[in-house]
């Protein structure tokens, strides 16, 4: 119940376990072909152009970041957290100019404040975080990616940590690109990263006047592998198993669908915050707007030191992690970054988003914070 | 039996179906030692600096890339088949210069050769591939490290195909660094690249001028995750049910033990060419001692078209390949790079290196053949 990964889903460990099938072989292929057309419905896209890249959340950061971008052109950074943090190294490994729109952490960006910062600096590339997990916060896409055509910008979206958990809906809000993770809400082990260009996003790509530094990450190849553009080519191995797991991840997704996925994680979301509120916790996130349901982030209401964003005072945040291990073998995680050491954070994503969990989780809470006086026994 | 990825052992696709722990608790950080130690095993290193790439061959082979080279450092490839090509083309991504020793598909190359050319160049660092699975080339490390030593030079092979199937003492050859694959000898899935570094290379890349161009492959920060310096960061999502994968597999080869595990492949390896030979086939490599025993390579005897390096004469490759795959089972696979089409390829390695799978695939080769006349019924 951290930020992930998740547990996965036993179906889709049962489909890791199937015998190999060759990386070229037409009913793997088949399978490649399944797993884009769940992505398509996940990602809420038309686009041809879906894949998965061979590699955790980050390689589909990196790749994105690698492809999108030539040396000397402009990236925003929307950072409001780690991930934001994290594309701005990247990007600057590439040799890209970093724009670092900071912001404090617990705070999403206005659409008036993102407006600004492309209009002033015309970048080729936006960056946001839809769900920055190191601080609980959703970010909302609310014409922003009309703002970004306006400008001549591509807007790109982390989704690690919130796709399949909260609404996307790529076309309609004219998201250019996006990656993701397999971890997170489609409760598949780490290694696969979903990621989608829309056509403005493929033909900068297809466009660019350098070659990729990144041969592994290349994705007019990687995309000529997953046939984007009819026929297929050998660039890579693909992950074989992992591919499976993605596919059986992205049937289940289909099978409950996205409004009831959805629903589902907004729910328990609910149902945590009335336990955790009835034990004088508090969100990290003071705006109930920008307050990410996938990833929960955890303050005392009194009694703080600090700045008035940690947990409560005289409670040892690790001690109460620990004994949800120990005791009800549950991961309750600590901060990250920014938060490091100030919040609790709990995961309610995919397979793992049930009532059961949360009951488990608040039982946790309880017994951590008596055993730290905190709440009475 | 093609080239790979070979058939994953039962009992490491069954250790991908265990349940998920957490990319930093504390069991897991354990498998993840126990990788490593399986690794210095299998390198025959005394090395600490072992890990394995989230992602397949050509993450490990980036990652090796990406990390030893500085821009504007010289790189001399040796190149016999797809995988020097591969390596030039990573190399000019990432700003180094390329020196393309390019020999003919089929050969190896000489320590003299080596030698040349790297006291010429003086490079940063010497690429060799000691299994090239494109022609089926074993390349023969014997003093090449000692040569590399005194000319300054970091020795990188890419062990892909070979690992766990032909002999490396890394330590006692002096070989710098190397990656390999887990979808080969190891019969795990894809998705996994081992990769060592000694004393010598860890030191290259630890006083490097220039940030390293990627994030994710940064051998630094991944090395920290893996322990490399007693204390572990978080640097990206650890690939759980494929170091799972990993640790099983490298298990077993610990419970058969290497030499026994060689000398398997090797008996398997004359197994099938008494069989070949027997039908008029012969070996693509001249050589005998630049015969690679996991990927086999295949011509005629006589009737050849072209160079003299080719299927008969008159056959259909692929032809045989689909009759293989239909009525058999089988998968042989056709040339790739500069043997598309002039010849065959049957993989022999790990859980696939059996006698029962050399049956097979004699028993395919001598049906395809005969519905092609080139044999008698």
């Amino acid at each position: 119940m951290g930020p992930g990964p998740a547990n996965a889903d036993p179906r889709i460990l049962a489909a890791q376990s199937l015998p190999l099938l060759g990386h070229m072989h037409p009913p793997f292929l088949k399978i490649m072909d399944e797993v884009q057309q769940g992505l398509r419905y996940l990602f809420q896209t038309d686009s041809k152009y879906t894949l998965c890249a061979s590699g955790t959340g980050h390689a589909g950061m990196e790749m994105a970041i690698a492809n999108l971008l030539e040396p000397g052109e402009t990236i925003v950074v929307g950072n409001n957290g780690i991930w934001g943090t994290r594309v701005c190294d990247m990007a600057g490994r590439f040799g890209a100019k970093v724009v670092n729109l900071q912001t404090e952490a617990g705070k999403s960006f206005s659409l008036a404040e993102l407006t600004a910062a492309v209009e002033q600096h015309k970048p080729a590339v936006l960056f946001l975080c839809q769900g920055e997990s190191s601080t609980g916060v959703h970010q909302s896409l609310a014409g922003v990616g009309e703002m970004c055509r306006k400008n001549g910008t591509l807007l790109l979206v982390d989704t690690v940590c919130s796709l399949g958990g909260v609404p996307m809906y790529a076309d309609a809000w004219g998201v250019d690109a996006i990656y993701s993770g397999s971890q997170k809400c489609l409760s598949a082990p780490p290694g696969g990263a979903p990621l989608m260009l829309n056509d403005r996003a493929l033909q900068k790509v297809q466009n660019r006047k350098t070659k990729v530094r990144s041969y592994y990450l290349d994705l007019h190849l990687v995309g000529d592998y997953w046939g984007w553009y009819g026929s297929r080519s050998y660039h890579h191995t693909g992950m074989v198993s992992m591919w499976y797991a993605l596919r059986e991840a992205l049937a289940i997704v289909a099978e409950e669908g996205l409004d009831a996925m959805w629903a589902r994680h907004e729910a328990v979301h609910k149902q945590m915050w009335d336990g955790l509120r009835s034990m004088g916790l508090e969100p990290f996130v003071e705006d109930p707007n920008d307050r990410l349901v996938t990833v929960n982030t955890i303050k005392a209401r009194a009694g703080c030191y600090g700045a008035g964003r940690c947990v409560p005072a005289g409670v040892d945040w690790a001690a109460l992690c620990k004994n949800a291990m120990d005791k009800y073998n549950v991961e309750i995680a600590g901060g990250l970054g920014p938060t490091a050491g100030k919040i609790w954070r709990v995961g309610l994503m995919g397979y793992n988003a049930k009532p059961a969990n949360v009951e488990l989780v608040l039982a946790a809470f309880r017994d951590g914070l008596q055993q730290q006086n905190y709440l009475k026994a």
